[in-house]
């Protein structure tokens, strides 16, 4: 049992190898013609030049977090925190290199047909899809070898949270700032190229198309790895700081707790690195399994695509079976645990579904928005903010059904007779239902990566001027990665909201343990409801802030746009030789979404820690106010933006006249409203949470002895 | 101290009979030409048939849910319920029909000038204020005094909390059925009118106008004032039930429990109806201060308009003041009691000041909105969106703040002495902190009343082809009202966030009272959590229904109209002797109005019920998760929407190129997704909060009895 960790780092080794076998693939394959590579280029310098300063900003705030965690916790936390940020980081960067090396890859590849051009696009995909897990799961395992097995540090527990914390806040201000950058450049190249300057979507003479197709990386890639990072990291954590704050165990067994290598113990926290460990095993193998061949039917290239994370799922699933009979032999019913992680999976496969009703254009929802449409933007607006709204229905019932089931699998496996301390085997079965979802990180991350390839392959495609039936071939790729990229979406947003709510255990057990006056956290306790009041709120003001900043950005963008068509002659006429000035939009973009950044990013931090510092039962109140709506926003707020989004391409594949008729006119009104809700304030919501969650696991200590109601101050 | 009641009955009584005396004042006016009077019968005509209708349908679900209390709870229960709901509907349509009177002798009035039109029209509103306020406590105090004192009835507190039920089932079908009615209207006015046939707003060729304004009648008159009469029996049934449950008190004194009699206890059940009675003097002496006389002066008609509310609430402080003294001399600080009711008072005056910040051209936030027109309808959404939610923060401390104020007042009031069961004294202030709010609302609903009279009155000048001098003054009438209304806004949110609050520590008791295992409400009870998403799910899943049905009922409406311009000869041309079928425009606003409010009706009332018979702990989670995220959701759409509507009218009033620029047009799509917002789905979830709280506690012993959980099934 004790050799899990190792194992989970050695497969993490090996996640890594695939991503550099990946990596040597995709760079082998050639990047076209001059112009091809030009662009590539531009796009390239563009991301790096983002991510760069992006993180020379973020680690400013890395590095303050980092000196107060080891002046007011512990040291070694802080390096955990740093350890955690820079891996999430260097994984981000590494992925989104290989994704804008792969894009004029898969162009080029796309004038040999569409199963030619699938796998350079797919293992584009796996170099960040492989660093991300891999990346998270060895720096992970090996924070909890080295503080847990070998140094066994004191609060060798709060140092394994920090080290998720760290992922928090690289995730949190990737997601803010990736968001707002590409969609400022999406806004600005939409409203003066299309429709005051008259010209098709990726064109060349649009200064802001290149910024464009760098938001798809910085925000779609880079931003979803960062995402996915965390969550997947998060997942791991939640369940073993639950078990040792819950059990009072410490790494050195001192003053009489349990040891973390009790037998009783050792199987609770080895088990969330073992179904990792299966996890990753299954996804390696899966993602050798996607091959193009030379096919060009798109049902033969789907399933060929999809083949991987099906392979590596189905894999995941039988080796948790037989994980949990042979770690949990001691419990009443093993099997138990197994149904927590299974049912946590097919919870979050079943919220990916159900965004996928709400989104795609072949169910009802997109099509009442789309006839909605022909009444004008206003109608559109309303039917889409409805759409979104009703879908919060379903999504939390789902919730409710996968933390019941959770639930029960841990109680049923726990039984009657086993005692870990104030654990509950329901809880530790909600903790770990998580991790079904996150497992095979890796693969789900390539073809979500992959998506967002395609799209930058059809960009270069057309802004290079090459034959359209190289368009038509990176579109029909595109479409591909959509049902796996909802699934995807499914397991962020489920897998959010368990975390989170393990985390909330966590946090009220290290409160606890923390000593002083145990948290009362009865709603009927004014304090709590305060802090479910203000944590209610926190969630809108967060969205109104990322909203605004996405809008002051574009606002920005459009000026610069309306100015280069202006001031550069033969611009907008399409004059040979004269090309727009694409890096200055790519410096406003970035300049703006990294100014914007920074409040709502600085937010999640503060306000626990004040809340908290006044009163920790209303920090409590707080954070479960934050999570169910945070949840319930951020699902209004994705459903509602990704249905506009494909309502407006309903209508521009021919429905209600088509492109540039009246309806398509509101169409693209409801599309631009639902940009921000879907690509900024909706996912960073989900990553606010768990970010929250753990400051206030990690601070727990400091808290409890600060806190003003606890010195009897108020 | 036992005479309280009596004083409180004999106030509503001269309420009442001041009512009677502003409708025979109104009366007398001339209601002008023949032609004024014929659409002002046409408005009369179409507000008292919808009316007529919805109170059929509504007595059903009366009906039933009497039924149901009668069988389950107590058939006292019953018939208190169907007096609350009796009176609530008398009230509404007594004050409706002089509103509809009031509308064209304000007009004709107007033709004197503004000093004449003022008196009558807020005498018009008065008779909606004092029938309003006089019904509510009238009823209320008769069902006190005759179940608890004069009858000692068993249940006697359950059946005087069903009377606020039934005052929250008419209130809140009014809301919603108005609220559609008259949104559906308006759409249709506006879009096919103003939108596609170009004529002006109120024009009489267009088959809505009167459609519209019958909309304005039974949605800002008759719904506004059935939500103002919830609010204020809600207000003094929740401290009056809070004490009873908590102190475990019975009317009989039965059981050695203490009588409601005993003189500790007397006091805390007393205070509720001496502060009501106060106010209620303060608000018919404050009614007839309020004089035109012949200035034409804005300002000082302004002024004369609110004198009457600013002497009723300055009288109804210090009273309160002496009462506190007076009731409570017993307590270590009497005045304790008083500071959490004058705190109440503030945070709601101030909450109605937020809201006018948020809503009025006058601020930064209209501004930025009317701003962003100019960049299309897109960027006017988001930013009407992020206005709305930036809002959430400030109101949120707002009732933070005043929650800490009136539970500080509370324990100082109570201090270490003072003992009441399981009665705290932070409870019982924040339970009375909504009746300072509200103890005036005689006078605050007369002028809240006044505002949609004078619109009105300006809409029967445009009809009926007046000079357009008269409208100038109509105009200027309807904007004096303005402030008032803001403020009157403020105290129904704040005192709904109190009133639930308080109404859901009495569940809390009456659930405890109950016998069974006590209400565990931890959060971290993963049954309080679940109910909590269901809670934070609720509001949105509410809102969705409300903009959807006013979307369908706009359509019908649309189509209606179209047809009139098709198919009736010279309509739209303005041909001499053509008129449009306003009556069938009414009737499809009624009949779609009604079908519409029967879903989210009945969802307020079978929802707590189902998670209640599942799990009693879970309902607790539910009720506090759909308080908190109702309120910042209700707060949200409210502002969102005002915002809007003024940012149209600020660019009709010559900003940004005026009416019909494009701006306007964008102006008019913000104001168009604003209009369910703030009118239909806003006001409707601060009763929804309430009515689910009261269902709650009415039901509470039956639950507790029946509930799965309880039962051992799950």
């Amino acid at each position: 049992m004790e050799l899990v960790p190792y194992l989970a780092f050695l497969s993490a080794v090996a996640a890594l190898g695939v991503a550099v076998f990946f990596f040597n693939d995709v760079k082998k394959a050639s990047p076209g013609n001059e112009r091809m590579v030009f662009i590539m280029t531009e796009i390239q310098k563009g991301a790096k030049a983002f991510l760069k300063q992006e993180y020379t900003w973020v680690s400013a705030f890395v590095v303050v977090l980092a000196l107060l965690l080891a002046v007011f916790v512990d040291p070694l936390a802080s390096i955990s925190y740093v350890l955690g940020a820079f891996l999430s980081a260097a994984a981000g960067y590494a992925g989104m290199t290989v994704a804008t090396m792969a894009n004029a890859r898969t162009t080029e590849a796309a004038k040999d047909g569409p199963g030619k051009a699938l796998p350079i696009a797919f293992r584009g995909g796996a170099v960040m899809g492989f660093s991300v897990a891999g990346m998270a799961l060895a720096g992970l395992s090996f924070v909890y070898l080295l503080f847990v097995v070998w140094l066994e540090t004191d609060s060798a527990f709060e140092i394994v949270t920090a080290y998720g914390l760290g992922a928090s806040s690289i995730a949190l201000f990737s997601r803010v700032g990736g968001g707002i950058f590409t969609k400022a450049a999406d806004v600005g190249a939409d409203l003066v190229g299309k429709v005051e300057a008259g010209i098709p979507e990726d064109d060349p003479r649009n200064p802001a198309t290149i910024a464009d197709n760098v938001g798809d990386n910085v925000g779609d890639v880079a931003g979803m790895g960062a995402d996915l990072f965390e969550s997947y990291a998060g997942s791991i954590i939640a369940p073993i700081s639950l078990v040792a704050f819950a059990v009072g165990i410490s790494a050195s067994g001192a003053d009489g707790a349990p040891s973390a290598t009790d037998s009783g113990v050792i199987s609770l926290l080895m088990f969330p690195f073992a179904v990792a460990f299966v996890g990753m095993v299954a996804s390696i193998i899966g993602s050798f399994l996607v091959k193009g061949g030379s096919s060009t039917d798109s049902r033969a290239l789907s399933k060929a695509l999809h083949l991987g994370t099906n392979v590596a799922m189905g894999l995941t699933v039988l080796g948790t079976l037989a994980l949990s009979f042979w770690m949990f032999s001691d419990l009443e019913q093993p099997v138990g645990l197994a149904l927590s992680v299974v049912g946590g999976l097919i919870v979050g496969w079943a919220l990916g579904k159900c965004a996928e009703y709400y989104t795609s254009d072949h169910f009802g929802p997109v099509k009442k928005i789309a006839n909605q449409t022909e009444t004008g933007a206003a109608t559109t607006v309303l039917s889409g903010i409805s759409t979104g709204m009703i879908s919060v229905l379903p999504s939390v019932l789902l919730i409710v059904i996968g933390v019941g089931v959770a639930w029960y699998g841990g109680e049923w496996a726990f039984g009657d007779t086993a005692s870990f301390g104030a654990l509950e085997g329901g809880i530790y079965g909600i903790a770990v239902a998580a991790i079904g979802m996150l497992a095979t990180t890796g693969v789900v991350v390539s073809v979500d990566a992959y998506g967002p390839i395609a799209d930058n392959a059809g960009g270069i495609a057309e802004m290079a001027e090459l034959d359209p039936s190289v368009r038509e071939v990176t579109d029909a790729l595109d479409s591909l990665g959509n049902t796996t990229a909802a699934v995807a979406k499914g397991f962020a947003v489920g897998s959010a909201a368990l975390t989170a709510l393990a985390l909330f255990k966590s946090f009220e057990f290290a409160i606890n343990q923390a000593g002083g006056e145990p948290l009362d956290l009865n709603i009927g306790n004014v304090e709590v409801f305060v802090g479910l009041f203000l944590g209610a709120m926190l969630p809108f003001l967060f969205a109104a802030l990322t909203i605004d900043a996405v809008g002051r950005a574009a606002q920005e963008m459009i000026e610069e746009v309306r100015r280069q068509f202006r001031e550069i002659p033969g611009l907008r006429e399409g004059k040979p030789g004269v090309i727009p000035d694409s890096a200055r939009c790519v410096a406003i973009s970035t300049k703006a979404s990294l100014r914007e950044m920074i409040v709502p990013g600085a937010l999640a931090v503060v306000v626990p820690l004040v809340i908290g510092f006044i009163s920790v039962d209303a920090l409590g109140g707080f954070l479960a106010g934050a999570l169910v709506t945070g949840f319930a926003l951020a699902i209004f707020m994705a459903n509602a933006g990704g249905a506009w989004d494909n309502a407006k391409k309903y209508i521009e594949a021919g429905h209600h006249g088509g492109k540039n008729s009246d309806a398509h006119k509101a169409g693209v009104v409801g599309d631009t409203v639902g940009d921000p809700f879907k690509d900024t304030s909706g996912p960073s919501l989900n990553i606010l949470i768990k970010l929250m969650s753990m400051v206030s696991v990690v601070v727990a200590g400091l808290i409890v002895r600060y806190s003003l109601m606890a010195m009897g101050i108020f």
